[in-house]
């Protein structure tokens, strides 16, 4: 019975993080993640609010986001330092996706959301129990930081709108730029005011604070901390102002009527119109948001030598956006600058996640009344002061010093995303990865190969200074044969012996050949019937072992005229031997 | 002055390539051409008829489709021995698109395929200009194997109808047996008899008929000719059995009125709509019939030493689509049977083109009169003997036997094109061909390697005996590195060293290595410096030019713990030094 109760017990933690942390878990693990939680809180309160209205959604549904989805992750999470809850990419693809689909009425958008949590939970979690992580994979870096940039300058042209106290419209940025110009003559001063204020003062506290703290003497960790509390001083005082200049009625637009108590309990729309509709969004989503929290949990967890089981990420990431969906949120991922202070703060397990949702849950049942008068212009900052540092021009010069082919994946990334929104930018970013490295693959690098003089390495004979034989003529294939490029390769072997009377043996090197698929079989096996009506044969050389057990099993070695040589050196010293001139 | 005009005829000769083979062009080769001319005209005025029929048009298009675009051909096209005209797979695709407009009425449905072939000739000549003929080698050798079966048996169920006599519609294999089943009571006998008469003829002289001729002692290649001549037999006899008989009264579908004279002048009709909706089929009509047209070519030019250019051919091909579309015709492209053909023939330059479009000019202007009584159970029974030849099953057994991968794309084009027609049969086939692809270089392999004792030569430690030191891992990596399986490679050698205590060196293999772009890059960057955590230096070895050049533009070897070797062999003579135990 034993060691099929521990067996069980293994899967079971495998699926279930929780078993494994929570066992060692002690008073001091409880203090770190407990002061963790506190400053996470304290930072998330203003973002929950800023990226509900970024989404179109009501000021509390940022809220109600931010409580279960961090117990669930806590839950099925692996990584120890994650904060999950709304972030800013994800909140602009949700409005990119509800207002696609026509919809205004608040009740309806609501709903949409919800439906969007839940679509996208249920897509994250059977790509995790399916193991279907790798997809992430063809989201290149390049696309990954054009399509982030893009989303910051969209992100921060549809908050001036609430700086300047104007209705704009759009999803991209030409529509968003008309739309603030159109309505630019009715800007509201006192927002413009506030706005402006705020925003300066957000950057002050990002920039200056810290620097300023630490020269009176402050430790450098309290230091950070009051730092990462501007938000919720910008909001205090500037709800104050509001308040006491009453500035709602000055036509400063002011959040309103946050409903106070518990989450409620909601359930996705499950109309298959909408869900056909938002099908591919919520797969964008999933998927945006999966690589954003996966690369943070990666990079944190390497930092204290962890590791993070992306497979189970997707389960804990599943989860938590399903949990949102059933307690009035929308679209949920693990959130940057947060994951790096909770980390910072000394969180030492998901523990800390759910005890800033005791944190938010506590805001949402006593402090909303508070925020009746908060302005909006304040939220807007904040998001701005956030997003912009996400906007990252460099990589476009990095990319461009390093391959051309990336640089164009990464300018048409952020080009289309601007120009035509995320969704566009996205798929577009990953059709246009995927199709040039096929186009490279399609017209391989072929090496004409000599032996290095005094070893047994062979190298180009254009790059290196190496002895060759006229009667053989030695090609090394610098890429996997496939049916791509198939037709390529022989067209380059006919093309090379057709100018060159002497040869009378070629050998393929196939240390670069990973796969011979069934198109590429049959044009080898043409160049071999080529080849044999010239009197010339064909040999292979370094055939790899998985190569070579497939070509056994096909016809090829049977009609080939020549011999597979284990290395290139032997195939040389055979094909030369009696032409001492060339071999030595 | 000389040197000029010279350059300015090769580059002319290029884009035309009649200057080339016109210029020796002698008494003798024209003898060739016009025997092999007379014998394809022969052949290919039942087929045309037929092959329009098929595609829903009036029998004339069949045959004006195989006048002004043969002569287009032989002045643009580059094989000597390509017969271009109406083909069975084209003329699906032709019914398939235009049926999906849901285009009934005649005139519009004519107007429709003169339209797509105005479509299908711009869009090969641009392809041909931009060189983009490469595009077709992204329909991989088991795509287009499976595609053209499950097409045979497409077109000769949907010619049953015609043997039966009865009506039927559909484009998928389950469409058209349904309605053939409900249809069948309405049987006519009369059709049923000449059907299945014509049909067993034609099969016994594809099959019989030469062996035959050859026992009675006639020479192989006449034998041959007169067996080519059946299709012509068989609708000369049975036109006068329905004319003899009054069958065109007993419900016997006949020809009827086929317009005699020169093929009129037309225009494709430029309703932005309409070429909206039938740009994508246009674009695999295009892409299909060149691949089967430069297959074919490509196999007779081997045959005699020649080459063809595929841009040129891409050039020819539009031309002749383009005339097509001005002279009442419809797509068209390079027949398989009918090259064979005309090769056979004795076929030298494609004047035999030229002259055999003048045979079918003095049929179209005198004969057409005699068609009248023909019955389309007799052209059917032309198009069912001769696309059962391109079904071809043997493609499965062959793929299951070599690669589970290409055995997946037969079968899923196959299965797809049987059961949703062929333009998701094609399009699905390159779609999961490519992502197949990519789904393998995700994941690529890696081999950990030593030196084959004796040698300079490095190999598979799982499948050689060879000699390794502890403290140096050596890893091969098998596949070009790229977005799509930088992960990969970062997680695999994490989960080598981790387990390992006595490692002090990796050397990462890069002799497969072709590519390393911006996402792979920056994956090698993070190894290095987790590598660097753990006290572990990181070398390369066997780097190519094009990729060491690229990686010097980074800044990744300044930070390389390591070094990079030219060679395996000189990386491990370098880091075992002092413990001869390992380097022997």
């Amino acid at each position: 019975m034993r060691p099929m109760s521990l067996l069980n017990r293994a899967a079971l933690e495998r699926h279930l993080p929780i078993l494994q942390w929570s066992r060692s878990y002690s008073r001091d693990t409880l203090t770190s993640d407990v002061v963790a939680a506190v400053i996470v809180t304290i930072m998330l309160i203003p973002q929950s609010l800023a990226y509900a209205l970024l989404a179109g959604l009501p000021a509390e549904m940022g809220l109600y986001a931010s409580i279960l989805p961090l117990v669930a992750y806590a839950i099925f999470g692996t990584s120890r330092a994650l904060a999950v809850g709304p972030v800013a990419v994800v909140s602009l693809m949700t409005a990119a996706a509800i207002a696609n689909l026509g919809i205004t009425d608040p009740v309806q958008y609501a709903a949409a959301a919800i439906t969007l949590a839940f679509l996208s939970g249920a897509i994250l979690t059977v790509m995790g129990v399916f193991r279907l992580g790798f997809l992430a994979n063809f989201l290149s870096h390049p696309v990954i930081a054009g399509f982030i940039t893009a989303s910051g300058i969209l992100i921060a042209t549809s908050q001036l709108k609430h700086i300047l106290g104007v209705e704009a419209h759009g999803h991209t940025l030409p529509e968003l730029v008309s739309s603030l110009w159109a309505h630019l003559p009715e800007t509201n001063l006192y927002t413009l005011v506030i706005g402006v204020a705020a925003t300066a003062f957000l950057f002050w506290v990002r920039k200056g604070l810290k620097p300023l703290l630490l020269k009176t003497g402050m430790k450098p960790r309290l230091a950070d901390i009051l730092a990462k509390a501007g938000p919720v001083l910008a909001v205090a005082v500037t709800t104050l102002i509001a308040f006491a200049f009453g500035l709602g009625e000055r036509g400063v637009d002011i959040v309103g009527t946050v409903p106070q108590g518990l989450p409620p309990l909601t359930a996705p729309r499950l109309d298959l119109d909408l869900i056909a509709q938002l099908l591919v969004p919520a797969l964008m989503i999933s998927i945006i948001g999966f690589v954003e929290s996966v690369s943070v949990a990666q990079t944190l967890a390497a930092k204290r030598r962890q590791r993070i089981v992306p497979d189970q990420e997707l389960v804990g990431l599943g989860a938590s956006n399903i949990a949102a969906s059933v307690t009035g949120g929308y679209p949920v991922t693990g959130g940057f600058a947060r994951s790096v202070v909770n980390f910072d703060a000394g969180a030492e397990t998901p523990a800390a996640g759910a005890f800033t949702a005791v944190g938010i849950l506590v805001a949402a049942m006593l402090l909303t009344p508070l925020l009746f008068f908060l302005p909006k212009a304040t939220l807007a900052a904040t998001i701005i002061v956030a997003v912009l540092s996400l906007v990252d021009f460099s990589i476009l010069r990095h990319a461009w010093g390093y391959s051309k082919v990336d640089f164009a994946a990464v300018s048409a990334t952020i080009l289309l995303t601007l120009g035509f929104g995320v969704e566009v930018g996205v798929a577009a970013g990953v059709a246009l990865s995927i199709a040039l490295h096929l186009y490279k693959t399609s017209r391989p690098h072929v090496a004409e190969v000599g032996r290095v003089p005094g070893t047994e390495h062979f190298r180009n004979i254009l790059r290196h200074a190496v002895e060759t034989d006229p009667s053989v003529v030695t090609l090394r294939v610098d890429e996997s044969l496939y049916f791509a490029n198939a037709a390529f390769l022989q067209d380059y072997v006919y093309d090379r012996v057709v100018k060159d009377k002497e040869v009378r043996d070629v050998v393929l090197m196939f240390s670069a050949v990973n796969e011979v698929d069934l198109s590429a079989l049959e044009s080898l096996e043409a160049i071999n019937r080529r080849l044999a009506d010239m009197d010339i044969r064909l040999h292979l050389s370094e055939v790899k072992g998985p190569v070579m057990d497939r070509l056994k099993r096909s016809h090829f070695l049977e009609h080939l005229t020549g011999r597979v040589f284990l290395s290139q050196h032997e195939a040389m010293q055979t094909l030369c031997k009696g032409r001492p001139r060339a071999a030595e």
